[in-house]
């Protein structure tokens, strides 16, 4: 198994404190050894990092601890070989290009017989099933959309294809065109999203207790994404069994579970109140997509 | 304009002495302070770094300087933006990936009415025409050939590509598969083959000498190509205008002049000893193919 992390965020924002807790659990307080990677969007560029070494001991990630590169969307993945050798075209997280962006993607699980058929458009360069996953996402994302959809209709589309994925084995994983994140999980991932106002925090790994109010400006957003919770003393959400989470400007703008879990609850309400729900969440959507779409500040370590 | 390095390697080899030299011309003894870029192949895995920060000052570039990866195939670009802002998207080298192969290209010049046409499978992030061009490169690619081919095949086809991009201005140009490296010049590269007995070489742009001997084994092989030569006493190889080197286990495997020059050298020859030429060619890069496809060795700083 591997660890997942993920940022997304309002005001470009360096992610030196939850790198820096979560890159011990490659090789320290995890024996995710089996190589690490961080990608960071700044604007439409993309930096993408990758290194066989453990995290906890590799020079570059030590450089990336002590170098904040500030990003609106950053992906980070600690390794633990399953499938395909431990080589550096087996490190996530993976990127291509579709319609002119980056798209970046990591993965933590193991799925079996999935065999897709791909066309040619997206191959994997490693041995994994999370780039063949990832190959095959994108390749579907392609035939579905002739260029960049909005946030939310690219999220539709991926409750179509998620699930065809999710079903051969576990699929926790974390999406992002550097303008929003889409993180499923099949078991285990949590989410924080930190706002105005700033508390303080105590990273699990790592000896670093940091009070956000001194790092931060008032339109900060971020919202942290991870396998297991980052610090000790936040009120981490824990995703539900195949439930979608999208986040857009720092905050979580979309939530989607299951199809399974999501009928059976929306059975149990009559169909006005169904009805006066859906109207509302498309609502409070439409106001955070305005809200998101707000100017640029300055943000600082989360 | 810009400034190009690209290293083929036998051995995997570390870059540190050419890019210390290389580096100094972003931003201390050339003004190309728009950014700076260095891929490195790892067998089919790739690292890239972009920075749009001056390669003389940046910290990551500095972190390069002191940090060594070996690689076989390298390849490296400081930036003076004449096409597209200043931003991490327009930074060099792209890559992209294509028969799952990562492919990583480098351009110096400008070209003026270049508008192919895409059909979609690669689309640029940024606004340079060298992304544009490296795009519709390996659109031309994929659809010329269903998998990786040969080098020699690649050759033949970059060979009808090239003209029909450089025909629009200036294409300098370094290409890398992580096998093959392919160089192109309009105007203005260079080249230099170090093989056993190595010598020692004195970097034009910095204060370092070094004596290759003392950092090499006899079966290393090392092809540098660079826009300006890297050392002062060195016999650096100028390419002709519209000259295609290829390099493959850090040696010259093949040699094309554009077509206007090749054809009138070749018509001073009469047909029988063209016919023996040509055979000669063949046999010699066959013998080059079947030595580089020798086992691995350890390979050092150059």
């Amino acid at each position: 198994m591997c660890q997942l992390l993920a940022l997304n965020c309002f005001n470009p924002t360096d992610a030196s404190f939850s790198f820096t807790g979560f890159s011990q659990r490659g090789g320290r307080t995890g024996d995710h050894t089996d190589g690490w990677g961080m990608a960071f969007f700044e604007g439409k560029g993309l930096r993408l990092f990758v290194d066989h070494q453990s995290a906890a001991h590799s020079p570059v990630a030590d450089f990336l601890r002590r170098y904040p590169i500030k990003s609106r969307n950053i992906i980070a993945h600690v390794r633990k070989a399953t499938a395909g050798n431990v080589s550096l075209e087996n490190v996530h997280p993976f990127a291509r290009e579709l319609w002119g962006h980056h798209w970046v993607f990591a993965h933590n699980g193991h799925l079996t017989e999935f065999a897709p058929q791909l066309h040619g458009n997206f191959t994997p360069v490693g041995q994994t099933d999370s780039e063949l996953a990832f190959c095959w996402l994108l390749q579907e994302l392609s035939k579905s959309h002739a260029a960049m959809p909005s946030t939310a209709e690219l999220t539709l589309t991926l409750q179509e294809l998620i699930p065809q994925v999710s079903r051969h084995g576990t699929f926790n994983m974390v999406l992002s065109n550097g303008l929003a994140l889409w993180a499923h999980a099949s078991t285990q991932l949590h989410h924080i999203a930190r706002a105005y106002p700033f508390g303080e925090a105590t990273l699990a790994d790592q000896d670093w207790h940091i009070d956000f109010a001194q790092h931060t400006t008032p339109d900060d957003r971020v919202a942290v994404v991870v396998t297991t919770p980052l610090t000790e003393d936040e009120p981490w959400q824990a995703f539900a069994p195949h439930e979608l989470r999208v986040f857009e400007g720092g905050s979580l703008v979309a939530q989607h579970m299951g199809d399974a879990a999501h009928a059976k609850a929306r059975q149990a309400l009559p169909a006005d109140v169904l009805l006066r729900i859906d109207e509302a969440v498309q609502r409070i959507q439409n106001m955070l997509a305005q809200a998101n779409a707000g100017g640029p500040g300055v943000g600082t370590t989360q």
